[in-house]
């Protein structure tokens, strides 16, 4: 599994350099440069057959998809673009057109999100299509709001809409995408919402203090977060905060919070604020949405670990009001 | 083919900023930055059926080979590495022990070259084994020898022994590898040598007006060279210049200068010296490579389009002070 094969390699590596605030086992890896910004680098793929099939998006919105996902993990961290580098496979007689319309897709995104593609590589690959980017962003020295920056006390927030990516991909899978109720989903999972907004509010208001992606699932973030802060977490969301699910999952004859808490490619944000630090990080994302589908839900809050133990609790209020303890889980493109 | 794709794409993309000193086109990207060095940026991958096949080298040699293909690309730059991210893609039911040599195979290197790994991503793939790798390196401000660089008058020198892995990877495919005269060429192709030393003699000496790597061929380099600088070329090699390859082609039955010109994977170097330029480029090459099987090769001369001419000519003393003609060709890693 992918966290395991990371972990080991991460052993054998070795101890960095100073010039590495963050290496491996963050969304991006964060470089310090003596006199100027932090430098963020990250690096994902889309793969033909994994992340999309052919049937499902058009090139073009396998290009925009490709540098919205490395854009998601460097906007949650205060990260403003710098530019990309895209190295593709392509199959043996793969249609021409398709290449060109996916790199139409891919510079029209880089076009709207400044961030110009400076290189790459091109060879045959033995698979289906795949792209890597890699991007390359700057954000203030001294701020990184890591995965492991959680402290009890904090509350912890998600942005987004969770699960309707995952609601749009069965669409897609069962051959419902066509349902009018599931437009919005089909159209999370094609083109996700990314926030260039909410790298402002990271880099002015440091009562953000831990930042993450939920791009392998909310309930991995939330595992991930915990478990690199040593701390536990209480969940308490509203009640109506998978409203948006009802419908979709009332279709696909799933269940909502499975949906939530399980499904990949979201790309919502998972923060936590610190209650002792001023500033108006709320209110500010609150006006940004205002108007949008997205929602801010204040999730719940982080807590100390019992003593002596290694790995976090996660609990949420369940059915009558009935506190339960959630699995570890999440979505794991390396199955 | 590659080098058509990447023409349309970069049309497409529209005008580079300020801080972009070199886009698509060259063997890296350079980034400048107010303050600092130069950021150099490239990525290249390895891949199962492509680059190689598992019976030809060991899982830590494909690790290795796949840092070395990209620091070679910063070196013949001036670079000094910062660090690297790697993207996986692993087929189902993949051995895992495999990727841990993998792993170790790259740790090794990047702690040879120190050049840490600071991140990356893994994911499924429905083809072979793949590995993309990014590199991120500084450069001083103001020094760039770019492949458009080269002047009428410019001597083209190559560093290395032009051929040598093709004749290793003809050995491979023939099942000639065992030979024990096909040893160096077998090395050539699984362990390519790279310089870093050379990196500090661009660094220092102005005089080395224009570089890239032979990775898609010598015949392909020279050019890629000649076409982005708009001059044409006119090479007297030295008669010995292929002794290296007699053995092997002979047992190849192939005929030397074809691998040479055409074949791939070379890494060797492809410089420019401009004569009015002082500085000891030459005799501190000579001095590195002395006692070493690589070679410092007199190409010939950079000269003078003819008026009109939209495209280089390359011509080459052949049998008799016959000078000769040569066609554009190489290697493309997309057939």
């Amino acid at each position: 599994m992918e966290s395991d094969w990371i972990k080991k390699f991460s052993g054998t590596l070795g101890p960095l350099p100073a010039r590495v605030l963050r290496g491996i086992g963050d969304d991006v890896a964060c470089l310090v440069s003596p006199k100027t910004d932090n430098l963020l680098w990250t690096t994902d793929s889309q793969r033909e057959g994994v992340h999309f099939c052919w049937d499902w998006l058009t090139p073009q919105e396998v290009g925009s998809r490709l540098l919205a996902v490395n854009l998601s993990d460097v906007y949650v961290k205060g990260g403003t673009p710098v530019s990309a580098l895209v190295a593709l496979g392509i199959p043996k007689n793969f249609p021409e057109e398709r290449i060109f319309s996916f790199y139409e897709g891919l510079a029209e995104a880089c076009r709207r999100f400044d961030c110009p593609v400076v290189g790459g590589d091109i060879s045959r690959t033995t698979g289906g299509f795949d792209a890597v980017l890699s991007l390359l962003a700057r954000s203030p020295a001294g701020r990184f709001p890591g995965r492991d920056c959680l402290l009890p006390g904090d509350t912890l927030y998600l942005l987004g809409r969770p699960g309707l990516s995952k609601a749009g991909y069965s669409a897609l899978l069962s051959g419902l995408s066509a349902h009018q109720a599931m437009a919005e989903s089909v159209s999370a999972f094609c083109r996700p919402r990314i926030y260039p907004w909410f790298s402002e509010i990271v880099r002015e208001e440091a009562q953000v203090v831990a930042t993450m992606d939920t791009s392998d699932g909310l309930g991995q973030a939330v595992f991930a977060m915990s478990d690199q802060s040593g701390v536990s977490v209480r969940l308490d969301p509203p009640e109506n905060w998978l409203d948006h699910l009802q419908l979709p999952a009332s279709l696909l004859g799933q269940e909502p919070f499975g949906m939530a808490w399980e499904g990949g490619e979201d790309y919502d944000i998972l923060f936590a604020v610190r209650p002792d630090v001023g500033g108006g990080a709320i209110p500010r994302i609150q006006e940004q949405i205002r108007g949008e589908p997205e929602k801010l839900i204040r999730l719940g809050e982080v807590v100390a670990r019992n003593a002596g133990d290694h790995t976090p609790t996660v609990t949420m209020t369940g059915e009558n009001r009935r506190r339960v303890r959630l699995e570890r889980t999440g979505f794991d493109h390396t199955r």
